[in-house]
């Protein structure tokens, strides 16, 4: 068992639930907020506390940590005038859990500085199933010190926990593990594209070449919902555009030539303005069978 | 043991020379050929005997395999005035192994079955590390009586051995298999030319990423060759654009639009012209390293 600590947790949606959980598993007491209130009711019910504001979700607390959905609500929830830093008395460990973008996280882990606050980031990969399992692969940016602070409670957040660098490098990571699935997805959907035209059965296809060097681990979980014609979250499509959106903006910025990052960034918006912004990322599937690729 | 089997085989190169010796190892008497005798020659220092032709290697063989480069290679070897097809006694079973147009492998299908030879194509994947250790996904195609009884050789061969319909289903399987390693393999070679650009340490986001949604078989494998610089086959790029070409071509004939396959065939023979097809699938880095897609 750790020692209780004072917890603030903002943003309770299909990620952030199930982590704040594991927290209060583990005995630390915790004071939520969220957009909507409703979405954090099933850890209100647990005994958390609620917090009017992100303000007040951090005032005295050990750490804050923040799961949202858009590097603007990152923004606006650490930086605005209610936000954690604007705190009577900030929390001297702030970690932003959202996958954002790798120079605002340099610019809050300046702005906490200036407040004595140490700041992490430390975007996830593994799903919503990894976020129940705790399981995920947390990918950390900040000070060597601020990271060993944080590993026991991450720790219960994840299996794999690794410091990549200083401020802004867990973003910079989570952008090149995106990358990896994009291009990954394209794959999945197209090779099951083309079975379904061959004739081909898909779930005797996916024995075999699941195990083989096209393996990977969207073959292994999220083909299988792609043959079942099941299409839910997982990851929104939307939040995944946000990703590669970017993605592609640092590569712009670093001169970087990325074709399979740009076409996949292209596809996965063409999905978003079809309407399949609220499906997972396998949703891409839908836009070639609707023949719109 | 198997009661041991008089067995022909053609084409002793990365692929084949392990897997010939693996049979051998069974204890089956072999009869080899190669376009370049030389690279069979740790089979015959073994015992097998050489076969002058295709013909000759399968004359009153229980089974004969192929494990060739081209598609044409395969035409020439089965259906070439040489072939195993017109030998004096041809053999029972004719398995090609080689990763090969569809519609070849129905067209040897029915020519051997005029000359009461049953024949499957059994492409595989895996690679080299798969064809060393016997652990290859083999994909076949064919008659479920051809497929049992080829299945305890196979089982020395392989790891995964699914039939996945009739004659040509195993190269169609295997076409699925190559769109997902082709896009898998570009999400692989821009993430890594990300992660450079932005200053990260390439190996320690491997150790986070290859656990999480982004993991997969080409980035748990060939991911380190690349940060190691070790390019060397694997897989050869010169065998990958064939097999992305077959890939496309079955696209076009079945009117099939896949952008990702697209530009993985551009990109791949854009590394065949630049030099790279004697280096691995994972050569494709050195395109990026360049500037030059």
């Amino acid at each position: 068992m750790q020692t209780p600590q004072r917890i603030g947790w903002i943003g309770t949606g299909v990620m952030g639930l199930p982590m704040a959980g594991h927290l209060m598993d583990a005995g630390h007491q915790l004071t939520v907020h969220s957009r909507t209130r409703t979405r954090a009711q099933p850890l209100l019910d647990r005994g958390a506390a609620w917090g009017e504001s992100p303000a007040e979700t951090a005032h005295a607390k050990d750490v804050v940590f923040s799961m949202v959905s858009m590097p603007a609500d990152v923004e606006e929830v650490h930086l605005g005038k209610r936000g954690t830093l604007s705190a009577t008395t900030p929390p001297s460990l702030l970690i932003d859990m959202t996958s954002s973008r790798p120079l605002l996280a340099r610019t809050i882990s300046e702005v906490a500085h200036d407040r004595g606050v140490a700041a992490l980031d430390a975007p996830v990969t593994g799903g919503d199933v990894g976020a129940r399992n705790a399981t995920l692969s947390i990918l950390v940016g900040g000070s060597v010190e601020a990271f060993e602070r944080a590993l026991p409670l991450l720790q219960l957040l994840g299996k794999t926990i690794v410091r990549q660098g200083g401020a802004g490098c867990g973003q910079q990571a989570k952008v090149a593990n995106q990358i990896l699935i994009a291009s990954t997805m394209i794959g999945v959907c197209e090779a099951l594209q083309f079975a379904k035209a061959a004739g081909l059965d898909e779930t005797t296809l996916l024995e075999s070449v699941s195990a083989g060097a096209a393996g990977s681990w969207s073959l292994a979980n999220l083909a299988p919902r792609i043959v079942r014609g099941e299409f839910g979250p997982g990851f929104f499509v939307d939040h995944f555009v946000k990703d590669l959106a970017i993605a592609l903006e640092e590569c712009r910025a670093s001169g970087l030539q990325l074709p399979g990052l740009a076409l996949a960034e292209k596809l996965y918006r063409m999905a978003q303005d079809g309407g399949l912004g609220d499906r997972g990322t396998h949703g891409l599937y839908l836009l070639y069978e609707r023949g719109c690729v």
